[in-house]
């Protein structure tokens, strides 16, 4: 399995762990210390030895940062973490704090008082956030701490030590473009930019600029790693070598100078002491290397990482990849829906459905010879009440039975090696209530809406956000989550910077994956939420028309829940729509399934309309 | 009439006047002077006196700049005056330069050298220009100067005299707020930002704080007068005393501190040296006011005008007002239309059909005993291609006859005491088109989508402008403005900060009136617009929902041309829309007129559906 249902979070050690961190504050003669949940990568997925938050803690969640003062300790999640964190902490050693009610630079604003030192780890903040932490600290008149080395790290005695997952070379058949070319275009990038160097700090654009692939932190393939790309094409790869086989070694040693990722400061110093400009994205890369580089003698020039844009717009080996990922993950998630169909409520529980279908993920990848590398997310299995619980994690603490009468929400995803998968599905166990039918069908019509949708370049995801929800407002709905986000190309199934969403500002362009998937939540009651991905289409004249439009193409290929719609409420084009899609998804995914999965599929992509 | 048809621009004394320009800058030692067409209030309509960039180029349009240099001189436009300009100034005096390709900072950055001194009236550009030109200036290693005297003042010998336009109360029954009380909301509001004193120098922000309404520009009753406001509740009032009688001398007189316009500088000298902040909005104020008020040793805080968002949500005194003047306008258009509809095509022209609305908003005033004060704007009136010139003005030069099969689009507004009006129509001279039919039905779907939509609190004009726009883009088709603006209660007709478009950052609220104008262009051929005032009115619970939302109330009421609505293309739900407003239009603008107007408007007004 590439999942667990512990419930991971443990309170029981936070407090013998917190008074040990105060004594190390005593002894460095500060007020406090910060512990993100963050890596030196800054990314979604962490190693287990850089589970620092977690170790300090028991806090298990995705995201937040603990304030350890002399006497009080704090720690800062965001919405979907306020119940679950607390479970996870010792409620008599940490007090939750909202992350969205008050960030943590106004926190530290309101209740950090002058002269107060709080020391922070500068390689696990970014340029951005060290900036608002030290002008929220100043403001005060207290002072932001720099340590060498994380006290965490010396207090952590089993630690585990960082991954050695291995490197594996994208083949070009999925990657499109050599990394050569790559690194010759992000080069000449950096000269437009007056750049002399830029380093990358997110192993995802490591991996897209040089075709690899790793495996150092789960469902993501990652190699955790740094890089210095340079104008002149004397590029350096900092990763540890124990992770490269003989041919990989022999390949990256084409593109890059191959140092160990303790080179990086030493190499960064000389950089910088020879002059010219050295970019650093604020949002993505450590403080550290900003002091570092500055320190050296460098002048840093903050500049959004250059593979951002690229990786986002997949070129068509990418896409012609993620269409068959998609193929494969529709017959398996198809397969799935069938077998479920099948059992009576109230047999089945939330993982027993996490496990099927990571058996028939798992299945289908070796009949196509394309095996499940691993699933792109925890999988999203709530039944019932746990469906209206937006980021919900099934454990054995909440595994829940699907009892006939309650929705099920099933939202997962795939990595193979030609594409990443995320889809979510909503299915009725027994028989749904009116009201049920009415809202999934509110969300199928914010769904096809955005599918239909066609835009003129230049249109960004925050314009067309709100088109997806002109059913619910009509309703008195909403959903309190984005409708899209980016998705990657055996990669993260959360990309930036292409997004559906009020805060997003980027502009859609061609071949960028988004998710398309609005919701409706009924706290205590029930979740709806149904998930496509959708590739952004190249500009299209259009018949009679001025302007060349984008559209979507749906990628993603399995039936709804036909008990949960109500015809009536859908337009002559939706209805349309939807029987054009059941008829791709029968005329694709029918003939990767038989017998009684096939026959269920018939029925799931049976028309709604004849020819209206 | 409130319009004159002249061409205005005149090219022929350019050179003369450009040369003794240059002479000034000889004697001046500058290389450069800037002449925009702004004022020392940056609005709208400036006072003759103030039309320096018409005077000096013979450029009539409402927005740009001249900069002259030594040997060359250019004139910066937007996209609405790229062919006006052409024809306005003299060729070889003047290159004209794009606005939108290249903003002034940018052009600077690319064209002057270094060493270079560019003089400027600090009284005409605001903070943030001010601060964006010094940085593109500094850039190149040129000079910003600013001048103490404007030399168009000295040069210009028959300029006309700063306007004496009366003052006028505002009656209680229509501002619906003692200026009193709303003077001491606004002094709370700067106490809570910690400000002293703020300078208002918008007239539209102080006829709204103080009550009062004014004469001095076409079109919008604005009293040119500045303002500061004081935390403590003293404010003070510059204007020119001759523009009051004794009545408006004794209220202002309860309310503020009165001084002629000239007092102001010694005045905020005097604040200034004071000690304590004081406020200045960088995209209103003149960057001679915050020199001014650091020279005398005062702290510039940038703040908003803090009248903005109090003046943009109306209150129910205003929306009774806006209300009762859109019915008294409904009727004077519907007179309009009806009597156009009754002149054989091919003689009627443009400029007698502004005449002729005029008159007919004049007489209709006269019945309601609520006079027309105003047009609110040059009317629009554009036959066949000249429809599709989105801001076109007609002039004897331009005048076209309304021909059969030609679509006419009439774009004009009222300023009454009760309310400010804003409407266009778009109606078939003849038989129009199936394309023209298609075209004028997609524009009205987005004029619905809009109309018909319920959104949340908390919801951006900027996350809405797309819905109006999904027909024309599955179409192929776009037009090139914001779906809406905002509009003021017998102020101006163009009123920020709400508005509906991608740059519409500004949370929709309750009381906000602000158009919705969906159009098409095929340039060359017809244009298409359709507008009504829609208000935003308070959150309302929906049966069954969640969440209070807002919606839109039509203000505006005339009917459609329903020869040029393509009924098979709408939805259910529009024709449902599209009956109920004709039946309310009949219903309240019907009793306002009689004979063949009212005839016209039954049969304008009629069911399209019967109980669908």
């Amino acid at each position: 399995m590439f999942q667990s249902f512990d419930s991971h979070g443990d309170p029981t050690a936070g407090r013998a762990r917190v008074t040990l961190l105060r004594e190390w504050l005593d002894a460095n003669e500060l007020d406090g210390f910060l512990v993100p949940r963050s890596d030196e990568h800054q990314g979604e997925y962490v190693a287990p030895g850089s589970e620092r938050l977690r170790w300090l803690t028991g806090f298990a969640g995705s995201a937040g940062v603990a304030l350890i003062l002399r006497e009080r300790a704090h720690i800062f999640v965001d919405g979907r973490y306020t119940l679950q964190v607390r479970d996870q902490v010792d409620l008599s050693v940490f007090t939750p704090e909202s992350l969205i009610e008050t960030p943590l630079p106004a926190w530290i604003v309101k209740n950090i008082g002058k002269g107060a030192r709080i020391g922070f780890d500068p390689w696990l903040h970014t340029i951005a956030d060290a900036k608002a932490l030290r002008k929220a600290t100043e403001r005060v008149g207290a002072t932001l701490v720099a340590v060498e080395k994380n006290p965490i790290d010396e207090l952590w005695s089993d630690r585990p030590a960082q991954p050695l997952g291995k490197v594996e070379i994208q083949p070009i058949a999925y990657a499109g473009e050599l990394a050569r070319d790559k690194l010759a275009r992000l080069a000449a990038g950096l000269t437009d930019e007056g750049v002399i160097h830029t380093v990358l700090t997110d192993p995802a654009s490591i991996a897209w600029a040089f075709n690899i692939r790793g495996s150092d932190v789960p469902h993501t393939p990652l190699p955790l790693s740094f890089a210095i790309l340079s104008a002149q094409g004397s590029h350096y790869l900092f990763i540890d070598g124990r992770k490269l086989g003989i041919e990989q070694k022999a390949y990256l040693t084409q593109l890059a100078d191959l140092r160990p990722p303790s080179a990086l400061d030493a190499e960064l110093a000389r950089l910088a002491a020879r002059g010219g400009k050295i970019g650093l994205d604020p949002a993505l890369a450590a403080e550290h290397l900003r002091t570092h580089v500055e320190a050296s003698g460098g002048e840093v020039v903050m500049l959004a990482d250059p593979t951002r844009l690229p990786r986002a717009t997949k070129n068509q080996a990418e896409i012609a990849g993620t269409r068959a990922a998609h193929r494969r993950d529709g017959a398996a998630v198809t397969k799935m829906l069938a077998w479920l169909d099948r059992q009576q409520p109230g047999t089945v529980d939330e993982i027993r459905a996490v496990t099927a279908l990571e058996e028939f993920r798992r299945s289908t990848g070796e009949e196509t010879q394309m095996p499940l590398r691993d699933i792109s997310f925890d999988t999203i299995s709530g039944a019932g009440p746990n469906g209206a619980i937006i980021h919900y994690r099934v454990s054995t603490a909440t595994n829940r039975k699907l009892q006939a009468g309650e929705l099920f929400l099933l939202d997962s995803g795939a990595q193979f090696q030609d594409g990443t998968t995320d889809i979510t599905r909503t299915v009725a166990v027994g028989e749904p209530t009116e009201e049920m039918r009415e809202r999934y069908t509110i969300v199928l019509k914010g769904m096809i809406a955005i599918t239909l949708l066609r835009f003129p370049p230049g249109t960004r995801g925050s314009d067309i956000d709100a088109i997806a929800r002109v059913a619910h407002w009509k309703a008195g709905l909403d959903y309190a989550h984005g409708t899209g986000h980016g998705v990657g190309s055996f990669l993260s199934v959360h990309e930036g910077p292409q997004r559906i969403a009020k805060s997003g500002t980027e502009r859609l362009a061609a071949g960028m994956i988004i998710s398309n998937e609005p919701g409706y939540y009924r706290t205590g009651a029930y979740g709806i939420r149904i998930e496509n991905l959708i590739l952004v289409t190249p500009p299209e004249a259009l018949p009679g028309g001025d302007i060349a439009m984008h559209g979507f193409e749906t990628l993603t290929l399995v039936p709804f829940d036909r008990r949960l719609i109500k015809t009536e409420l859908l337009s002559r084009e939706e209805l349309v729509w939807l029987d054009a899609y059941n008829a791709r998804v029968l005329s694709e995914i029918g003939p990767m399934v038989d017998g009684e999965t096939l026959k269920w599929l018939e029925a799931a992509t049976a028309p709604f309309s004849h020819g209206v």
